[in-house]
């Protein structure tokens, strides 16, 4: 059996006369495009275009939610109550689906952004906020999330399907959470060992720590950056490595199906 | 047969700690809601809590599109592009069809807002603009606009259903234009005259005009403002004068109707 | 000698079409105007215009800075870097000394609002921040602060004048600070009762606490409400107990002062 | 006597995590940075770093004041009341003041910027409202504008000193006014060329216009564009040729003087 994963970036992250990563060629390399709403990054124009390259890429299409905080791009904790949060997030998600079907997509999954996705991880009151903003809109929307993280149960028992994802250029802790951005060595920095890393997660479903040891780390999606300067030939680097090793780069969630 | 018209007002208003107009009552007297969707008023809490009392009372919604001008309500003319508009139109829209989803109601129609309205009264370019923005999205939404307005004609030409509307408080010029504000005389205090004029233009079809000409005015919809201190007692009267003459006061278009 | 203090209130608070409070009677009450400066209310007219009828009426002015959060009203914690948060506080004294210059007036002292207040009170990091910030643009500026927070202290250490201030409608522990909003009777309601700790504090310097003990306070400044329905009623009913007791209502640092 | 020109250029115009135009280099080659003041570009940090380079640069500040719409990068004229547009010029100086307080640096003139600039070229109520708002903060500042545009002699009536520039990379017609871009040949790309152009302007006082005529253009400073790929080399070309031919590049108003 062929094993599949998916490739994840963030898109559409352009605002007005801003621009912020290579969309077009970052859509020929990944499946799933996770596309700003609005509220941490792009403004509707730039998130039709990126959809409508999106479409015609046939790469799947997630609603990037985020906390109302564009002059900090969303990477900023807000202490939101869950009703605020969960209005917010079904906004987003209902602005986005607007725009996919004027660019003749849909809205498969939700991913939330920055200081969020970091918040909803472990904290419950959040991450049902959010939870429920999904339910709310669609209840067949897929949640993706960090794998391993308690907000993925959370919201499998409320009845979401999930995506559990792996970041491609971060270190590991031997329990599988990410090392601390404020730790040395916590982001990584070669593209054949990252691609060495993301492969061998794709085949045997592992990832090495930082201490050695090999543990196991479910992923259905690896997520790869778009908006650094060398992100696409990084992003370029894992799909070739993978892609020769037989790993079909594949959405979790295809554009289109139901 | 029982004549019958549309009584529409703005909505859903308010922005975050600040408040606007008595929706609550509002949505008690009219049968359409034109609703904010966050580019001139509404944040998405707001929105939602409104969108849940139209569903509570049966209301119709409509999307209260808008320049991205919060802090001059949306009021202030600007020359932005085609594709800017229609991409805003659209993450409108989708915003607010969200959050109608949520609240178990539905968007069934448009109303631009403030400066918009006007502009594409007239205005050929901005006026396609949006009505590609509404298409885009979804061809069976209405397009409400001012009686007599070349955009109706415009959007009709363009596969859209449009609404008429006439402003229950507003002069109107012989040649069935609204005088404008800056006239002495343009906007109409008196309740009891309005009534009257409002009943005369549900059931016979025509208004009269300040030099006293009394001209034929096709309208399926009668705006009245949500947002003055006496709007509701405004909205009331008038709404009773049309009720005891035997006028059903019925959306043009009812909440889940296809 | 006549005793004295100060009574402040937040105003400026409006935002576009949206009003907030009755800034013209409030400026007829308190001797000091804690002026929004943008970030979580307060459009420039807004400002300017109270601005102006604080200019009129003699009262000092005091910039109300904030997080960056208008839709929060600025009452949500954020977690910003020192930078940001330094660079936003000169932004916003900034703007409102230009303002202020425009109106015939100027700004003498600064009030954290909101989220960021109750952070400064006693988060060392974000307090710096801020101090920094006041420093930054002229060290003659005073402090505003709760009284007993260790912020007062922090800021005379880096050579900040400060004004502790009390608030008239709060309930305070036995430890002098104030009980949580989360417990019942947190929020004091009764004019009279309010009045009466008011001319206390004013005229002893002590408080009575949630447990009938009594404690000393220093405040040379008490906080009364703009915004609420019956904030001017309130602010009265305060203004005119503390006088006829023969307390002086004076700014502690008058505009117009050095 | 040395002929003297002043270089000016858009800086400060990241906004969050967005960057734009290579400012630390564009101050190694320009005599006055045109600062954006957060209302069409720039965060109070991002800004606040422009501020310091140009203050260790010795280069003068002046405010790059606009229209309050920052996902149209302030190029989308708005009609905007006139005490809005003096109240928004107010907020913008006065924050860049402060912002230059910190960074050891002063504002000493105003230019407005995109549609706001085009505007007031020719509109006399925005000019004049644009004129009150600088006057109402500090008379002694400059305005800078279009050379030969009414709105610099309608400010001189008013008051303020004033500064006149010229487009380096623009097309000039008979009559001395920009041609419109909407015309083939407005743009000129040829760095060679336009540094011939500019060296003339400065030496001679008279510029080629598109017709081959050669006509008096008195200006005092050379707009060079900050933001576009090339941008660093076409300054630096011109401000090449203008130095060798013994051209003097300073500020008109220096940082410092009074």
């Amino acid at each position: 059996m062929t094993p599949t994963i998916d490739l994840n970036s963030d898109l559409g992250e352009g605002y007005g006369a801003w621009k912020m990563g290579d969309d077009d060629t970052m859509l020929t390399l990944v499946s799933s495009a996770n596309v700003a709403c609005g509220f941490h990054a792009g403004d509707p124009l730039t998130i039709l275009a990126t959809l409508r390259a999106a479409a015609a890429r046939g790469v799947a299409v997630g609603a990037h939610v985020s906390y109302p905080d564009r002059v900090g791009f969303g990477r900023r904790p807000m202490d939101v109550t869950s009703d605020e949060l969960t209005a917010d997030v079904i906004y987003q998600i209902g602005a986005l689906q607007g725009l996919a079907q004027a660019a003749g997509t849909r809205v498969t999954y939700v991913k939330p952004h920055g200081a969020l996705y970091n918040t909803i991880a472990g904290d419950a009151r959040q991450a049902d906020a959010v939870i429920a903003g999904i339910r709310a809109v669609d209840p067949a929307l897929v949640l993706m999330g960090l794998a391993g993280a308690p907000v993925l149960a959370r919201a499998q028992a409320a009845g979401l399907a999930t995506v559990a994802e792996a970041f491609a250029d971060r270190a590991y802790t031997p329990q599988g959470t990410l090392v601390s951005r404020r730790e040395a060595g916590a982001v990584l920095h070669d593209p054949d060992q990252i691609a060495a890393r993301m492969l061998r997660l794709a085949t045997e479903g592992v990832i090495e720590a930082v201490d050695g040891s090999v543990l196991p780390l479910a992923a259905q999606s690896i997520c790869v950056h778009g908006d650094s300067p060398d992100a696409v030939s990084m992003a370029r680097c894992i799909r070739e490595r993978l892609m020769a090793a037989g790993v079909a780069i594949t959405a979790f969630a295809p554009a289109g199906a139901a």
